[in-house]
């Protein structure tokens, strides 16, 4: 089976990582921040060198650095945590569920209004522009995908967060499909926070992800209170970073195991990213080629990942037949209705290619091949229907 | 250096979990629910058994199961989710900030009001009471801890849970210190959520934890929104469980350890509760003859931890000795000011004996003798002061 679904979790993970995760559970098992012994001052060390390792990628300091379970509780707390009531936001078509649920939540409860920029893959600048001309007086946030889980393609982010930077607005970058794949931190982009997943491009286990602050960031306020291990005594939830948003106990060994995904990407991400475009590029071209199948717009900016489409079947058929056939990777909706929206998809769906640093050409062919054999399988059969 | 902070994580876990934990990322690497393909069915599938598994445990259905990174989080998301604005709660004085700091932080957004029922560690006829008394006909929730994680003293939740049950509240049940280690299930206790960490009691790994409904629970309001894999052309969050609260990627690998954790117990419970609660009553009996010392009140009905003070000497210092001398306790507040204000241990702290299955007698004894000697230590220095 070759797995080619790595925008979803990349598999298989570095044997770093696995073996973090192993020493995480049996010599690191103290409660981190919770007494003064050895077993839970040493995992607290631990997860304290994870935080710096996490701080230098995204050139943020460690305190600013905050472990949640995933990317999408990450989100969740930046912007819940960053909204004042009444106020407007900004998204745009490509962001993920991640996003537009807890935007079309707290607009339901009479609590927020936001719009949705539309997004011109083939002109940044007109992108950018559509950005800016939703935003009204009130609008107290941005917040909008780094890239497309469905196309692949990039936004563009700096000139968002430059803009949003000098015009007072929080600006959330939910960056999933892009952390550990392009340069994503405080430096390139001016943004308050950076929502990331772990268990993605930065090769950690599932179960972990980040809330990134900026060093300017406003303090959040908390969707999620409880034992910090600290100011114990006090009722309400410590004023000070990362405490305050990290309420019961943390998740050791998958932190660990991130600090490894971290290491291993760090030490490689140039080659990495040069590999994955390369193999992206092959398989993109020679799928154009096929007749019937279509590719997912993304203009000349994206992450290398694609989506594509089979005129006459559904996506989902498409992938169920390349999964029998010993190819994994996801077809239908990816939970982002508005970027299918966008890209006329949401009937049909669409099946998304998504290689890691452990995808082979010698894979990508076999790949291509079997699209190759699905179209042509298709056309036999309409020509004997005909 | 031997471990005696199980209430804060359980240590070292059973071979069956770090086996589980690492097979989850070796071979169930897909993101479950999201595609049909094999990697991410295979991987939904393993989940769905432990979701069985902890429904079989706590006698719900495997949907109640909600999979969290934290009893925190649990207790977050149930008392949120299922509290209307401007009603009124109970708590008990015996509650964690995971419980507390929720409370006063909706508290002080002007959203709720809530009430804290002192507890009578040799009555709980008594606090049984203390409880009813605190209900008004605006108190829509209780929520309370099934046993002081300081203390280790039960609390009446049977009573409590059917008081609720007659009169329309919802029940909340933190049953961090008792899942695992005492039955706690919806047959016995009737709530309509109980909160549980993964990695004290049924011995997962740290970072999981369970948020389980009973089959009559009102359906929560969410806290998290976001992609759940399903209904993914929705805005809103699905209105079926479990995924309408769990959103974002799942911790495959500490979910399945903690699958294995569940099975350890099931298999062992009985000699467990036993095994700790005679080096509880030994340590207990052996601490409460030294000099000085002084058990914290917690009954007749307690789990197999408990909390001591040496008069004269901050817990934390006491905690500090233990520790160079070899044996992990944890000293200071516990993340629950209201139980130390309840036992005006809130200046000095207590020192917490907590053993899991893997502790023995022999650790105990070795434990008891460097009290002793501290104690010991304690008066020559006195004396040589004198």
């Amino acid at each position: 089976m070759i797995y080619l679904d790595n925008a979803a979790t990349t598999f298989p993970k570095p044997l770093s990582v696995l073996r973090a995760q192993s020493i995480g559970m049996t010599q690191y098992g103290g409660n981190p921040g919770r007494g003064g012994h050895r077993f839970s001052l040493r995992a607290g060390e631990q997860i304290y060198h994870v935080r710096k390792k996490a701080a230098a990628l995204f050139k943020t300091t460690p305190e600013q650095v905050v472990f949640t379970n995933n990317c999408t509780t990450a989100l969740n707390m930046a912007i819940k945590g960053l909204l004042k009531p009444e106020s407007h936001v900004v998204c745009s078509c490509l962001d993920h569920n991640a996003v537009y649920r807890p935007l079309y939540r707290l607009k339901e409860a009479g609590l927020i209004d936001f719009d949705i920029a539309p997004v011109f893959e083939d002109d940044p600048e007109k992108t950018f522009r559509a950005f800016v001309r939703l935003v009204r007086p009130n609008t107290r946030m941005v917040v909008c995908t780094h890239a497309s889980n469905v196309s692949g393609h990039i936004l563009p982010v700096e000139q968002i967060g430059s803009f949003c930077k000098d015009n007072d607005v929080v600006f959330i970058l939910d960056a999933a499909q892009t952390a550990g794949i392009i340069p994503v931190d405080f430096q390139h982009i001016q943004a308050d926070a950076i929502c990331v997943p772990g268990h993605k491009g930065l090769y950690g286990p599932t179960g972990t992800g980040m809330l990134l602050l900026s060093v300017e960031a406003p303090l959040p306020q908390t969707i999620i209170e409880g034992g910090t291990g600290s100011a114990s005594a006090q009722a309400s939830q410590p004023d000070f970073l990362p405490d305050r948003l990290e309420s019961g106990t943390l998740n050791t060994s998958g932190i660990l195991a991130l600090g490894a995904g971290i290491d291993f990407i760090q030490k490689n991400a140039e080659t990495i990213l040069r590999q994955e475009e390369t193999l992206c590029r092959i398989t993109e071209q020679e799928l154009s080629r096929i007749p019937k199948v279509s590719i997912c717009p993304h203009g000349k900016s994206r992450v290398p990942i694609f989506s594509f489409s089979i005129a006459g079947i559904h996506s989902e058929e498409v992938a169920a037949y390349l999964n029998q056939h010993g190819f994994a990777l996801r077809g239908g909706l990816h939970c982002a209705p508005l970027a299918h929206e966008h890209y006329q998809t949401a009937e049909q769906g669409l099946v998304r290619f998504s290689p890691s640093c452990f995808t082979t050409q010698q894979e990508c062919r076999q790949f291509i091949s079997c699209v190759r054999n699905l179209v042509k399988n298709m056309n036999r059969k309409l020509e004997l229907h005909a």
